[in-house]
C-alpha cells in the first residue's frame, strides 16, 4: 500500500496549501483520535450532513446504524459521499481580526460507501466496540439475529483523501507584532468525565478496567486503534 | 417570530422521534454553545463537507472565510446547503452492543446561504469576535479595506431546522438489566486549556479579562450569545 494518498483536483488543498497532508500516517492518526464524523450525501439535489460514530479498519472507514436510517438507506446504493472528521484544537488570537484562526486537525474522504455483507457485520461491530473499550465485547449479552438484521454497516475505501492541519501561534503582519494586544492560543480539547453508573446497575458490578484510563482521552483511543 | 420551526419532510426526525426538537429555544441553545459547524454542499454531483467556525445573530447563521475558498465561492450563488452543529456529550454503555449509544445535541439547518453585503460585513465580523471574546474587537488593529475585500461573509436564514438530542442512561431490554455488566454513561465535554501567549508578545501585555473565564467553556460562550 502506498505511504501517501494521491491528491486529486477534488482533495488537493489549494489555499494555505502548507496545511494539506496526504500521507497515510497523518490521516490515520487524525481518524483514530476521533469518534464522531460528519457524513455528507445528496438526495434530490439537497445536501445533507449527518453526524455519526465511525471507526477505521485498515484502509477502510466504517459506520453503522439502524437499517431504517435515511442516511444509510441512501448511501448503501453506492452513491457519492463525503466523510469529514474534525478535531477542534484551539482558538488562535492574533493582533488583527483578519489573522485570527482556529487550530484543528481534519480529514476529508470522498468515495462511495458499500454495504458490509451479512457474514462480516458481526466482526465489524466487534471492531467498533473493541477500539473504544478493549475487552467489552466478550462481556456483553451477544447480539441476536434480529438485532444484526436491524443494523446496517457501511464501509468506504480510503482512496481519495486529504488531511488539513493548523497548529501553532498566530501569524500576524510584521508591523502588528509591535502592538500591545494580547495574542496567543487558547487550547481546546475533549475530556472524559467520571463514569456515571446506570441507576439500575446490578449491585457490586465492578467498573471494568478499560474505563480505568479515564479521564485521559486522546491517548487510549489512539492506542486502541489498529 | 414563531416559537418553533415547522418540521418538513426533510427535517422531521422520524426514527426515535422523541429525540427531535423544533423549538427555537432548544435550537438556539445548541447553536450558541458551539464554535465549529460542518457545511454540506454539492459540486458536480459530489457532496462536500467543510468544517468552519460560525456564529448566530437573531434568526440567521453566519460563517466566513477567504473569498478564494471553494466552499464560499460556491455557496454565495445561493445553492442548497446544509449546516450541521454537533456536541458530543458522552458514550452510553449498555448491556448489549445493540443498545450502546452516544449522548449528543445536534442541529441541522437546510437552506440557501447568501452574501452579506459589503456595507454589513464589518458589523458581522465584529459580532463573531465579540461573541467569543467580549471587548476584544476594540483592542485589535482595525481591518483594512483590502482585508475586508478578501473576506467573504455568508448568512443563512434559520427556517428549515431541527434539533436532535439524546441524554441519560442506556435503555436496555428489560431482561438484560439482570446481567452483571457495567452500564452507564461516560461524559465527554470540551475544555479550554491555559492560554499560551505568543512568543512574540510585547513584554508586560496583560491577559485580557475576557480570557479570565478559563478554563470553563460552555457557560461563557452561551452567556456571550445574544
Amino acid at each position: 500500500m502506498a505511504a501517501s494518498f494521491t491528491p486529486t483536483p477534488r482533495t488537493r488543498v489549494k489555499r494555505l496549501h502548507e496545511r494539506g497532508h496526504y500521507d497515510r500516517e497523518t490521516v490515520y492518526e487524525i481518524l483514530d483520535a476521533g469518534v464522531i464524523c460528519h457524513v455528507g450525501y445528496v438526495i434530490d439535489g439537497q445536501p445533507y450532513v449527518t453526524p455519526t460514530s465511525y471507526w477505521r479498519h485498515g484502509d477502510r472507514l466504517y459506520w453503522h446504524g439502524s437499517s431504517a436510517s435515511r442516511m444509510l438507506r441512501h448511501l448503501k446504493h453506492e452513491v457519492p459521499a463525503c466523510v469529514e472528521v474534525t478535531h477542534f484544537d484551539g482558538f488562535v488570537l492574533a493582533r488583527s481580526g483578519f489573522h485570527h484562526s482556529i487550530n484543528y486537525r481534519s480529514v476529508m474522504a470522498l468515495g462511495k460507501a458499500q454495504l458490509v455483507p451479512e457474514n462480516e457485520k458481526l466482526a465489524a461491530l466487534e471492531d467498533f466496540v473493541e477500539r473504544l473499550f478493549p475487552g467489552r465485547w466478550a462481556e456483553l449479552r451477544p447480539p441476536t439475529p434480529q438485532e444484526i438484521k436491524a443494523t446496517t454497516v457501511l464501509r468506504m475505501a480510503l482512496e481519495e483523501v486529504s488531511a488539513k492541519v493548523r497548529t501553532g501561534p498566530p501569524k500576524d503582519d510584521e508591523e502588528d507584532y509591535a502592538l500591545p494586544v494580547w495574542a496567543g492560543v487558547v487550547p481546546v480539547s475533549m475530556h472524559l468525565g467520571a463514569p456515571e453508573p446506570d441507576p439500575r446497575l446490578v449491585p457490586n458490578t465492578d467498573r471494568p478496567e478499560y474505563l480505568a484510563w479515564l479521564p485521559g482521552f486522546g491517548a487510549p483511543l489512539s492506542e486502541a486503534a489498529d
